[in-house]
């Protein structure tokens, strides 16, 4: 048995295909290098305390008094902790084990902004509690599946994509429910920028569905020429084509204005971000506000960061990451 | 015979379809109401002296001395009359006479925004010449023709659809080299965004290629999408549906910013005049930097106006004509 453990998990954009995804085209995601990070510690009771200093959050409830689907209304539990909760519960139903824990997070990881934040907490505090309980390290797709669980819970009809990419690195595609690996074939830079504005996924995608049944011909072909553009860039990926991956970004983003889920704040960013060198930059997510991302040469990432900076987003430097969820340290 | 003429003539704005008229797919271009204005009297002696007061241009040359496709180089002729000059010629041809005339030239059309003003006061020039000698108003298509042979001496290859507007007003289609004239429904308000920002129509031709070359399988199904979308576009035009011309024009500006050809200037103006109330906003010619326009009901139009005044860009109000070339008075 392990004492205490230290897990991370990656978080993730999304490079290609938002929006086209919910027609059946293929999506990518990439791993990125901002992390979350969860400590377990076992103690000798049977409470469960969690806390999340960065935002300044915590919950705790009793592992005898309840632990089923209504543990919520037992305990109050903010909500963002409650894909926590969860993961703790799946994790100790997995080993089928009643123990108190303490368990703290931090994370890099911007939240609310479509980059994974809370799958990543869940798939790291998946791999900690089984390590912490069982001394083994579980494997990436059962940390997963677990983490999935946890976030389906909380988030009703999760895609599937976040925890998949936290536990494993790297990329994937994802069509219709099936996600398939993909290697990414260099390092190269990418600056996230948060236009700070709030926008609803729920409109955005109806939104789309309108354009789509009001213009079948014009619509759908957009939603399939996104399709065709991500596999062109799934290639490029592999070969580390990163500025023709940049180029394929800037009409990815184009095809998205043109339904109707860009809005100026994300072109300011984007064209700042294009201006300062950029390979090629889009909206990432569900638009509309939000975040846009840049792809970059590491010598260019300073500029870009400074750019979009100066056009008033928030920036968050990062790299594409191989690296999925880690056990960092246990003593 | 007349002493002295006024003509005027509309200019254009391209409502759907650039870029991709030059792939063969149709582009839709409407008159407006704003007019190039000339004024011609005859002078008796042999010089052509041409004025435009609000360019502070002046021009002259004597036809006795020469009448060729060499007068440029005998005279000085400034830049931006030059194809007055040659509208002279064609119309004297036409008459197969010589004779001295006054011109003037007024405009209330921006110049060099790809608002047709050349072309506007080629036809103008046409029209008021041809009354002024044979005392006869030409047919639109006689003077339509003329202007044609006018502006491409100077300008090259013209398409011919800013002549075949100015002369009949309304709308056209065009299509691999052949117009056909569009009646629209309905009167609608229209405002002229101009970014203040130059670009080189040449170079965002070349770039929109490059575009289709590197990545066939996206550009030009993109271009073919652009097409089936100004066929939509007509379809509501003549029905007078201009909530539905508006959101073609959202959509076709998103195609056009997925071929490479807009920019952060005209972003800042389209967003702006949405969030005003306009039906739809999208750049309207070669893109870069130039021209934007939106549609809006009447009481909409000052809302717009301001709205991209705001927003940095010189704001034109004005609306679909029907009006082609008039001559409007003679004494």
């Amino acid at each position: 048995m392990v004492k205490r453990v230290v897990a991370s998990a990656p978080g993730k954009i999304i490079l290609f295909g938002e929006h086209a995804v919910v027609y059946g085209e293929p999506a990518v995601a990439v791993a990125i290098d901002r992390r979350a990070r969860v400590i377990v510690e076992e103690r000798g009771d049977f409470e469960v305390r969690i806390s999340a200093p960065d935002l300044s959050l915590e919950a705790g409830f009793d592992l005898e008094r309840v632990l089923s689907e209504d543990s919520f209304s037992f305990f109050e539990i903010p909500q963002r902790l409650k894909n926590v909760v969860r993961a703790v519960e799946v994790s100790l139903n997995a080993c089928n084990l009643k123990r108190g824990l303490n368990i703290e997070i931090n994370s890099d990881i911007p939240p609310s902004a479509g980059l994974g934040s809370s799958a990543s907490v869940a798939v790291a505090t998946v791999a900690a509690v089984g390590k912490c309980l069982t001394g083994d390290s579980w494997e990436s797709e059962k940390v997963s599946k677990l983490a999935f669980e946890a976030e389906k819970i909380v988030h009703g009809a999760p895609s599937g994509i976040d925890n998949t990419i936290s536990a494993y690195g790297g990329g994937i595609i994802f069509q219709q429910g099936k996600i398939e690996r993909l290697d990414i074939g260099a390092q190269v830079s990418i600056v996230i920028g948060d236009t700070k504005v709030e926008r609803s996924t729920k409109k955005l995608v109806s939104h789309v569905r309108s354009i789509c049944e009001k213009y079948p011909l014009i619509g759908l072909p957009i939603i399939r020429l996104i399709g065709s553009l991500t596999l062109e860039g799934v290639e490029r990926l592999k070969t580390g084509d990163f500025e023709g991956v940049g180029e394929l970004m800037d009409i990815n983003q184009g095809l998205l204005d043109a339904l109707g889920v860009s809005h100026l704040s994300l072109s300011r960013l984007i064209f700042a971000a294009r201006e300062a060198g950029a390979y090629g930059a889009k909206l990432s997510g569900a638009g509309g506000g939000g975040c846009m991302i840049a792809l970059m040469s590491p010598e260019n990432a300073k500029n870009v960061l400074e750019a979009i900076e100066m056009s008033g987003g928030r920036a968050v430097p990062t790299a594409f990451s191989m690296r999925g969820v880690t056990v960092e340290s246990e003593e």
